[in-house]
């Protein structure tokens, strides 16, 4: 099909609703003025129904897309530690996951449009095959229009794709890429980045040319249809509105990526 | 419209799913093979991704109806304690829970057809209007077609008639009645039936006329779309294996009320 | 005994640990400086066993009595839904609350040495004699020698009195009395004080005539040997500083009342 | 020191106290007549507040020593899931359950004598040298004075002899062995007895004579002070019965191994 070419579009994603019963986390509202789509917290590393109600109805509201941020069952842990869960438990507590937060989605007037994985099984999926499988026989299951949100390269990735699944991959505006495309590991210098000019500059350049500059000076290749962002880190917001305006300024389309 | 008179119907419900992890309540085969209506514990007081999808998917291979059994959050206290939850945080505690379920029951090739209240909630809920109302608003929300199952008189089935929701009553086979047509209490001789063939026959005379015996030996009028029998006591599917039995002879159709 | 008369005393005490996992709550540390009593949550409110370390050393290393603020078990609702929990349920969760922080006590160097009823329970044993009585009996079997701190003419108190324990009594400095030297209810105007002068200077009289002015500027009589301030209010760590150091320069002496 | 040779002793354990609030496991008093040491659970993995103070109250009753069964925090899974938790986290979860366990073994009249570790944390700490020195680095820090009973060669008994702790060793009596010593993996032929006849045959042998055929048929060298039998299989309470009155027709002392 010849025409014009297409404008550039990306989304912005953050993690959302991560507070719990009296406890609070990062500042729900400001992001949601920023991004285009909203990882919810379904209640197994945070979130409580007045939670995700409330983020489902102020999401739906700027018409920022929710998607499901499931988690291993570990609010003591914040989903932050790896645990051997069989396959079998793992889709079930995935299936629960969503279908609680599709609920409020569909209260406010929506659905849940896409699935992100939290934390240490985040981490996990990148390798544990069995776990990746049963994450995306999860959605599967559930609904097999919802896309997965993930790291490029990982194994949950590739079986979402092998399943049939949408598989989006996303960049990472507050980190260091190495010269083989990988996050810097945040342990070694470069791991993160502070400055939202510097920051905003790279992710318009990603977006335009499919290339960053790595820690090492080297050109690496980083396709990304989304870019997240850390909520809870310090400047978080003030990174995120300068990303989000950078790219409005050269031109780039701020989307959801799912339908 | 004329024609020979309907056939009477009743249905049968039980409470199912009340495991949690390792540990078991009741002998959930058995029972649906009995009933006509399950409901299902959301994991509240009782109930784990594990076991919603296992009873879901055994209830839709048996052509059992599948209701959501939505309780306070009180694991510990099996939802037996009463909690004074505001109005907000009960409505949408329950919206979780018929989610998260209805989620099991998409994945099973059903819905959730109806909501039961358990336990304390259940018990306040006969009285307490804003509890009452709480939880009709989040049915209200949630989908307006599910009714819910109740005990006749109470506020909560008051609320969900003025809602416009359906409102379904039951009756308890092994339970004694008063002369008011209420429960005898627990702690009162004749609140508890033991006896299979006696209970049968009460619950068939029930359904064809309306009316019970009470303990007091006054017929009194109990007329229920529902019989319930609580599954974890000794006997109890004996007794349910009865009254199933009775009714079938008596030539009354055990059929699920919600569509 | 004659002599010089005894250098007036009072205690200072605060809720602290009030965080769960990755959440936090209130300044602990800013906290830790100006009190002479930490009620430490246990665990069933908030609180988790990190925390409970933490607060323990720092508590130890400033001199800071340790006191157990036990509570319904309730993390999403933070304690603050009463709860028609059993006596011996009540009995053991709060048997299990004490050992639990007592064990953290004594790891840093010190012990448990009094016990505040948190949030909802409090409220509840201001009036309700069964669960009163099933907290007090839970102190008795802990350790009969810690006492409770708690509201003046608490059936909390009257029952610890009457089993032998400590009843100590404590006056709030952010808020209102009536005439009949109760709290304001929070729903009144009057209810909670802003000005840390005000605070300041009304405590230091409270402590030196055993005399407060009520919101209807009547004189009341409050005695109390600790004064309570709410560590998660806004600017509750200043109206503390204002309050120690208005005591100090009237010189009152800060102590806890805890052996 | 000369003499009559000592009579021979060993310990018999099993887990107790594993249910969870209306859930029940195992038959707690029939074990209990026949242990010599009750592995009691706290809270993390099963176990709620009445039901420690059941337990610690029947162990007392039959001078039963009362040892903390210790876990990761993981109800909904049984603790049998290995999870990546922080040292740190680790000391202070085991703290906070051995504290909790002793408070109910001194309301009874007694004191926690022991500290065993559960189910996925038991065999991440056979290998796994950060989290067994976690685990070890919490008895030390609540009491020195308390063994370690667990595995013959693994890191946790290495790192408690290190720290100066009593190491205990159990054997298995319902498991086969190895040529080497070690377990018969549940997945393989003769990993579990079932004759109570055999198991009793066995487990007089070992502690008379310190070996045990292995399941090839050949002699090992199995010398334990202690004996453990799984309460919840089925048969266990029959088999732990056999093997007690073997043990003492055979002359053997049944003694718990903490003083």
């Amino acid at each position: 099909m010849s025409g014009p070419p297409a404008a550039p579009v990306v989304d912005l994603n953050c993690d959302l609703g991560e507070g719990f019963g009296i406890w609070t986390l990062g500042d729900d509202d400001a992001l949601l003025d920023i991004i285009s789509s909203a990882n919810v917290a379904c209640g197994f590393h945070a979130g409580d129904p007045n939670i995700l109600r409330r983020v489902c109805e102020a999401a739906v509201s700027r018409d920022v897309a929710i998607g499901a941020q499931v988690s291993y069952r570990d609010l003591a842990g914040f989903g932050r530690r790896s645990m051997d869960v069989d396959a079998t438990s793992l889709t079930n507590d995935v299936i629960y996951q969503i279908a609680a937060l599709d609920g409020f989605a569909r209260v406010a007037g929506s659905r849940v449009r896409y699935v992100k994985v939290h934390g240490a099984l985040n981490n996990r999926t990148v390798h544990d095959e069995h776990q990746a499988a049963a994450v995306v026989a999860a959605v599967v299951a559930y609904d097999p229009a919802l896309p997965l949100l993930g790291l490029p390269g990982s194994a949950l990735l590739r079986h979402a794709e092998q399943a049939g699944l949408g598989a989006v991959t996303e960049a990472f505006a507050d980190r260091g890429y190495t010269a083989h495309a990988n996050l810097v590991p945040r342990s070694q210098p470069g791991a993160l980045l502070h400055d939202p000019v510097e920051v905003a500059r790279r992710m318009v350049r990603m977006v335009m040319t499919g290339r960053l500059q790595s820690v090492d000076g080297i050109e690496v290749a980083v396709s990304a249809r989304s870019i997240c962002i850390h909520g809870d880190s310090p400047g978080a917001v003030e990174m995120m509105e300068a990303v989000r305006k950078a790219l409005i300024e050269a031109e780039v389309e701020i989307r959801a990526f799912a339908p």
